[in-house]
């Protein structure tokens, strides 16, 4: 397709064609030829969504709370889409599987859109893919877009750094390793949701959790950091976890905070997919001999892995020592 | 200190000196002057330790069967190392904490090693800090080196590659967001381990498991994929857990399939770490004015990501079109 071609299936997608949008997203996903350019177009629409991201641990019924708040969001009007970033393998097909079965509530409704971003197994990186995507939808003019990621892994974290607003959804009666993860996660959470809360112990992990808050000084901000319960399977407290999302949108407005979250999303953005486009070019084929030269030195002991991986990088990488004028 | 000084220490360490190897590991790690050296000795004096992977789901009881574990080993007359990666943030402390807790059950016991790697709020990368790390014990004569690391995220995933033997821990009457994980983790396992066995769903989880692994090609290596159910809190099915580590060693050994491991495992530190210096030179303050530049561009909406991500990974990196020859 050229560019031109390109350019009319945004304008479509802008109009509101789901199957435009689609099109698009796959389009930019696998870098066909011509999305480069519409690229810039589709950053240039955009700027009006709210752009929320859900997290938290395995076993928390993410999946099943997304859903729910999809339902609660779309009786208040609003058109959403649901971007999952599933870590799901190639083995399974998990991914496109959840896709369907997620997508059969709403199979009809022109105002949802979901799509899972498995993250192995792919060609290109899943942080550009989801970042494009999140554009494309906000483009498109979405007026909610939530990108649902696993709350562990480093990489995992600075995708959520691509929302205004970011959910942790916790759960009670998981083991100490919870902690560990709450704790990574507390950095980024503007509301923090226990779900699966007809569980005993919810109470304890809520006031655990408000506890934990209270300790660090994340409130420090103006923002007073709700703790919500929700069951949501039966839509227990979605209506108050979707006045807390608005409400927090409307304090990033009227606080200015709004702007630096934006600088903050366009850093994370930025810095993810570098690390992607970097890691392509370790993986060239025109690296590879070397690379696989690197392995048997290694493996037999002759060199430690941080040498090579450094004879590597000097294969690929300028020392950043040069005048920043001159490399960059 | 200097080069000998360094040298000095691996001695010391390879003599069973523990406080030399916590220094040799806690001075690679920092990148102290003179440790760069040493690292060529580290490498060649080992090579025959049993490192053994342990991942899997938050909330699978895996520290806890982590330490069960280290009993039943030392009961066997065996050296044992444990080398947690753990994702919490520096926030807590949560690393440090989960260290003293889990040191408190061997902490006079000279063949007991354990230490905790924090993934955030730490300089250097925790991917080269874990490689030294098993590569100091292993060059000090410790027979067992446990990485134990969350079974999420695909810099996680990656770094249970550096394993020669990888178990996987699940846990019965998780949500669905297990399945996805496990699908994942399927791959890199050589023995799956249900562990709370005594929750009701025990065996269902284990016959589930088995199912995939039935459905898999995974059997085909020649090596049989045992399920075993365990009970850390009493120590049930531990016996049985250290004898499936060590005939996966043994086969490993029998078959040749050791050779090819220590390069899976090369490969997999190689490209780790050189991920990690990548990162390093995209954040080096040189780079840093043109990055807030390309932040304030992309934020503003006048580029996208991945057009400023482009320009960043340029900026650093040579084109891999280049003669492979002259460019390494």
């Amino acid at each position: 397709m050229s560019a031109a071609a390109w350019t009319e299936l945004l304008e479509r997608a802008r109009g509101g064609h789901v199957p435009s949008i689609s099109r698009l997203i796959s389009g930019l996903e696998s870098r066909q030829p011509g999305t480069s350019e519409v690229l810039t177009d589709v950053y240039a629409a955009g700027g009006r969504a709210h752009v929320i991201g859900i997290t938290g641990s395995p076993g928390a019924g993410k999946s099943c709370l997304v859903n729910a708040l999809l339902g609660e969001l779309r009786g208040r009007g609003m058109r959403v889409a649901v971007i999952a970033v599933d870590p799901s393998s190639s083995l399974t097909g998990g991914a496109i599987l959840g896709d369907r079965i997620r997508m059969q509530d709403h199979a009809l409704d022109q105002g949802v859109f979901v799509r899972s971003m498995a993250t192995r197994g792919r060609l290109g990186g899943v942080s550009r893919a989801t970042v494009d995507a999140v554009a494309v939808l906000d483009a498109a003019g979405w007026d909610t877009v939530i990108v649902e990621t696993i709350g562990v892994g480093q990489d995992e974290l600075e995708i959520v750094r691509i929302a205004h607003t970011t959910a942790i959804v916790s759960v009670p009666g998981l083991g100490d390793d919870i902690q560990a993860i709450k704790a990574g996660l507390l950095e980024v959470g503007d509301i923090h949701v226990v779900n699966k809360a007809d569980r005993p112990g919810a109470d304890r992990t809520a006031a655990e959790l408000t506890g934990m808050l209270m300790l660090s000084d994340l409130r420090a901000s103006g923002w007073t950091l709700p703790v919500l319960l929700t069951v949501a399977l039966d839509g227990t407290g979605l209506p108050e976890f979707a006045d807390a999302l608005a409400g927090h949108l409307a304090w990033l407005r009227s606080s200015g905070e709004l702007v630096r979250r934006e600088r903050v999303a366009a850093a994370a953005s930025i810095r993810a997919i570098a690390k992607e486009l970097l890691i392509e070019r370790i993986q060239d084929p025109a690296v590879g001999s070397r690379f696989d030269e690197l392995v048997e030195a290694v493996a037999a002991r002759r060199t430690d892995p941080t040498s090579a991986a450094r004879i590597l990088v000097d294969g690929v990488a300028r020392p950043s020592d040069l005048n920043p004028e001159k490399t960059l």
